[in-house]
């Protein structure tokens, strides 16, 4: 059994962006800029942000936050996203999420531009993943291939169960697997009998929100398990695999934490760069 | 066994949707339009494009086909698509697949204005597959849904395996599935041991152009087995499932033709009636 990790390998590859941030900004005069949109102070929101803004950091990337308050209006958020829209200095931006429920997600999101969008969640960027062209892949599932791809894993020909379905990890991340030649099934609420399907898969990826979901018995041996659920128990964080008693079942696992969050945040900065790479190649 | 019949589901629907146009008419004082735009003579798109104006006609539809050179260039065929953007009298248009190899496929279908993207082949369209919402699905999956919806086929939980992964049948129609509360698998031709997979199916769609590719060996019984091949065999149309041998031990099946093909085309025409009282009701 091998570790995936997250933790280093999101490290490595953010040294090598480092240089290649440097490199680009000697030729294009400026680093690569990102901002994130934070409305309100929910605390887990403020915890990803502040894990964006190091990681800005170590890579070179200008990174700034712009806090707005819980009681924003629908519209003066659109007003705010617009202008980002046309900060020709403003390279990538993402709106964090939760926002407040009198704002309408799907419509801040598709306000987005295109070319900006490096969260990768407006319709326009689910469009080119389902119909698989390039562009802005969701940061989540984008870490997950990345990680794969680090660790030497060939999908093709593999059988891939993915559990979950939300529109940010399990829909994406089936169309990914799928666009690498894996097999995959899609398992979600209302698959009856679960492990029937985890019991084939030779990798298996999970993303529920519900602890311990995938246990040991639902586990074939020698599969890949990568595990992108983040629940607090009892002051701990825990994933959605029972950790302990998976793990020696399989050929490789991520751990959480260190397996999958460090790579979402990786991903998001490459996505950046590459936003930022596009706009001055095209200029 | 029970035939999916097609060809009788699909008159059925458009006697009901004929009426609805005829009181469209009433209140909005004209009927719903849908274009066809045609480049070039290929034989295959021209038998389709007949089917289409015969359906407009059995449902009361203003079709009208707009036929264009095979030499005709990306630009001037992109004019062509804004004044159909532009113009207020029609509701929706498609652009009849293949294109010549001069014009960039993807190029085209993005120009389709997503309110009169009827065929469902935009990038637009497929991110509100991708993410649940509504939108034009396209044609073929949306005629396999209503098929199966006709015949009462509750989806919920059972285990759908879609062979095939095209922007146009196979990945959408996985993702329709999946909306529907079915366990999906996605086949293709890097799947290592297909028959693994649809003997498990409790229904099978199949994408291909292989004929004979799902034989009574790979079928459990009971499944339902729809078949979306159109594959020409001695002057014959086939599909891609051993029809003969496998109907005896599915529940349901579409025969090839007269199954999933007559309700491609009133998918379209659903579509296009939809697309016409989406502008008419916010006018």
């Amino acid at each position: 059994m091998q570790i995936l990790d997250g933790k280093k390998t999101a490290r490595e590859l953010e040294k090598k962006l480092k240089e290649k941030v440097l490199l680009l900004k000697e030729t294009y005069g400026r680093a690569p800029k990102l901002y994130v949109v934070l409305v309100g102070d929910n605390p887990a929101s403020l915890s990803y942000v502040k894990s964006k803004e190091k990681a800005c950091l170590r890579t070179g990337i200008e990174g700034k936050t712009i806090k707005l308050p819980n009681t924003i209006s629908e519209n003066d958020l659109l007003k705010v996203i617009k202008d980002l829209n046309n900060d020709d200095t403003v390279d990538g931006f993402i709106v964090q999420l939760p926002l407040p429920k009198h704002i309408d997600e799907n419509t801040i999101l598709n306000a987005v531009s295109s070319f900006k969008d490096v969260d990768g969640l407006s319709l326009l960027s689910a469009g080119k993943v389902m119909n698989r062209q390039d562009g802005f892949t969701p940061a989540t599932p984008k870490g997950v291939m990345m990680l794969l791809e680090h660790y030497n894993i060939k999908l093709k020909g593999m059988h891939a169960v993915v559990v979950g379905r939300s529109n940010i990890v399990g829909s994406p991340m089936a169309k990914l697997l799928l666009n690498k030649d894996a097999t995959v099934t899609i398992c979600h609420r209302y698959t009856t009998e679960l492990g029937f399907y985890t019991k084939q898969a030779d990798i298996i990826v999970v993303a529920t929100g519900v602890v311990n979901l995938i246990t040991a018995d639902m586990v074939k041996k020698g599969a890949i398990v990568v595990d992108v659920g983040i629940n607090r128990v009892d002051g701990k964080i825990v994933g959605d695999v029972d950790y302990e008693n998976v793990k020696e079942k399989t050929s490789f696992i991520t751990p959480v934490p260190g397996g999958v969050g460090p790579m979402t945040i990786s991903a998001l900065i490459h996505n950046t760069v590459e936003a930022y790479m596009a706009k001055m190649e095209n200029k």
